[in-house]
């Protein structure tokens, strides 16, 4: 018994190490997209690479293997480290399985073929990113089937399940078919509504500095720990660093304040996640966020279900006037009414990360579909444009025909060997409704308290029943335990209907 | 042959990783002072310290031993080849000799002494940091002792040989016993000089965007590569980051400009040191910066020689007055002479990052004598406060006497566990002086460029003589080979006889 603790103890020793050099290199991540001077990117790169490599060493030491045999039949381990181990194995048997040489060469094309998408992707080259992109997907099929063989899944699933741990594409394809059937005729009839009454636009400049002062007063309403975290400018938003030490960016835009301000919103929602994880399981396993579609689920349902409630956004129209509207806050354009509009509106475009919350999961579909039948090897990569261009008039009636700067050439994902991760962002959409329905239903003070620029109660129930879990439970069961049911996309249907067309 | 060759190949590759690694831990750092939230400060500190914990494994890795031997017999490689097998050499005894408890014990030691000495010094408290100090010195004495064995020194000079290699205790005293014999009677007539035309204050406030325009200004013309390098704020002023991403901190008070100024141009002269390293050596000891002395003379060269010289401040005064000024730049306080006296004047004083360069050395004397007793065993912590106070009496005529915030307590050094490094700070300043008077003479457009604002021709100078050469050689060889003479006060002496009586 004895001996089995002392493994256990020995694997949560070993995986400190591992998440104080992860946390290292978090910030070493931050830095390079905030801080870095532009020259320093080549040895940055070789550095971040030698740490990771040995981050990578740390967690494939055979000793893991014995100490984790060990500590599985252990039934003295509290729940949380029970849980734990299980999360140790998944990472361990993930890293073991994929050979050295292949991650590498993995490491090297994603990073050629990344560098060359930025230039080729402006110069609307499809035919030369063919051959890069064909030869990376043939070293992602290999990893697929490699982890899939292990796992027991087809290829697609094992790299989904990287992102969304015990999810499939089979499930997600069950929920994915309920929008697809649901939104056409949706976003149809809600753009006909809103063409009858459209929102007029803000006009600028907006001061940097204004925009600053009003997304750190939001940050600090919705109760973001200044005391360990911050706001920066980055080229791509996201949410970095780590949990003691939790840092977002955003990007300014002097003719327009709102995507600024709501995309500060959305990264403090990821922050939040980070922050209100369980501080006595730092660096272990089982004290990260669950998955990749649980965080987006935080970010959203701060940026889309909370913050673009009637509810809220009238409370912060004054805010926004006073920052911004000088002498015109009389004006109608300045009024909650219009603000509103131009946060709801819907709009069918190219390019997804412009879409809005109705047009976005169709976005989604079409490339989990392709991406899907792409690493299971149904369709090759010089199929992607023909079949881009078909999804794309089936599902949001617009042509891409020869135009791959705004079709398939748009995401960084897939040119820098990101697989499976897609997916992600609609099933957080969906989990966003179902939790914000859930919360909002069994605490009528949270959406008053919103009303009011007041996130405690809110962020307090979320803290509960997601963040101080960690990855003590699986998805499904956190989601069960927190609203009753498993994932299912009624209460995002809902949301939409209700916010949209029930006016 | 091919066995050898492939040893010394097997050890570049090891130091490049733990270069690559030391990279990172560099950004972090930066980050921990500039960046980081207050509240993040403990993970951080455990974070670090587990990637120095590498780092010292991957140094005393056993394979260095064995890679070395092959590699020093082999006389197939280069001279930088060799010298790089000589420093790796020194760095492995160095590391490996300390067993892994002291340095733990130390670190953790060093870090609580001084996290407690903020607040001693904060209330003058000397009795409570006593017993922390003594027992931190008897494990520095123990490490002293130690690699004193192995390095056949006294305890203090195998403390000194870290930061000055070859360096010895004897051969400082030397050269300090001429400061110590003339300092005394030329600062008594300096100020007595300085009475009769005494600087007039400059009132601000000064604007801190304009304190950090201006020092942006001189750090170009100084050849700051701005495209691998930045300028930020801290709470003490440092050159932090790598060679391939130099950055810089300054403070800034609005009450005054001259500090921030000037510490930005002194921290520039070590970047541009960093910034001149053998490119083809990176990560590899040759590579890296000759000591810390060599450091000091450059942040000192550009400080006190090239940018407080007559025609530097001649040539900066209007761009002084432009950013400050305002409708006062005719004012006499706000003329170049004025400017002059301010930044040359000579004062007694207890604080030693306060003092300027005619009365710092004294400081620096009185800590070498201190600490080199206090580590080889012939004085104890329990005496230092009584003949700190005779030293100042004697040395600088202020008494000290239960004034241990601005006596003892007021270094960082000793309570964070570091001797030997202070007389680094007074080899720096001698350094600078003799270099300096060898560049203006072997190259008379070196002054007038500088009057000019140009230290194109200048840097150049130091490019060839000492950044470009890393540590391919010896300090002292780097000199004679710079200068025609091993260091010596002499020209320290000349200068300060020069500025501040001759005119």
């Amino acid at each position: 018994m004895k001996n089995n603790n002392s493994a256990y103890q020995q694997l949560h020793d070993h995986f400190d190490k591992i998440g104080e050099l992860e946390n290292i290199a978090e910030i070493a991540y931050w830095d390079e997209a905030t801080m870095m001077p532009e020259g320093s990117g080549e040895t940055r790169g070789k550095s971040l690479a030698t740490l990771s490599g040995v981050i990578h060493e740390l967690k494939t030491d055979p000793k893991i293997g014995v100490w984790l045999s060990k500590s599985e039949g252990n039934n003295s381990l509290d729940p949380w480290q029970k849980a734990n181990v299980f999360e140790i194995r998944r990472i361990f048997d993930e890293c073991s399985v994929i050979p050295v040489a292949l991650a590498k060469e993995l490491e090297q094309r994603s990073f050629q073929s990344e560098q060359a998408w930025r230039n080729y992707r402006a110069d609307n080259d499809w035919s030369s990113m063919l051959p890069l992109l064909s030869s990376l997907v043939d070293l992602v099929r290999e990893k697929a089937k490699t982890l899939g063989d292990v796992k027991g899944t087809n290829p697609y699933d094992a790299l989904l399940d990287q992102y969304e741990p015990g999810m499939t594409s089979e499930s997600i394809d069950q929920e994915f078919a309920k929008l697809k059937h649901f939104l056409p005729d949706f976003i149809e009839e809600v753009i006909k509504t809103q063409d009858r009454n459209k929102p007029k636009d803000l006009t600028g400049p907006f001061e940097v500095n204004k925009q600053r002062a009003l997304g750190l007063q939001v940050m600090k309403s919705m109760g973001f720990d200044f005391d360990k975290g911050r706001l920066d400018v980055s080229h791509h938003p996201f949410c970095g660093g780590t949990p003691d030490d939790t840092r977002i960016t955003t990007r300014y835009n002097e003719d327009s304040f709102e995507e600024s301000l709501m995309g500060v919103i959305h990264e403090t929602g990821h922050a939040l996640y980070e922050q209100g994880l369980p501080t006595s399981w730092r660096n272990q396993p089982v004290g990260l966020a669950r998955s990749m579609a649980l965080h987006e689920s935080q970010s959203l349902l701060m940026e889309m279900q909370a913050c673009r409630s009637k509810e809220f956004l009238e409370f912060l129209t004054p805010s926004i006037q006073d920052t911004f509207a000088g002498d015109n806050a009389k004006d109608l354009s300045w009024s909650s009414e219009n603000i509103q509009r131009l946060y709801l509106k819907v709009e069918r475009g190219f390019i997804r990360v412009d879409a809005d919350e109705a047009t976005y999961p169709m976005h989604i579909i079409l490339r989990f579909e392709m991406e899907r039948d792409l690493i299971n090897g149904d369709i090759e990569v010089k199929d992607i444009p023909e079949l881009w261009d078909d999804k794309m008039l089936a599902y949001l009636g617009l042509t891409t025909k020869g135009n791959y700067r705004d079709g398939c050439l748009q995401d960084v994902h897939w040119p820098s060997g990101l697989f499976g991760y897609f997916p992600s962002y609609t099933i957080g959409a969906m989990t966003a409704a179902q939790l914000f329905r859930t919360a909002t239903q069994s605490q009528s003070d949270i959406l008053s308290a919103i009303g009011e620029g007041n996130f405690s109660p809110l962020v307090s129930w979320l803290n509960n029943h997601i963040h101080s879990r960690g990855s003590s439970v699986s998805f499904d069961q956190l989601l069960i335990d927190a609203t009753g049911e498993p994932l299912n996309s009624t209460h995002f249907i809902e949301h939409l209907k209700s916010r949209y067309l029930e006016k």
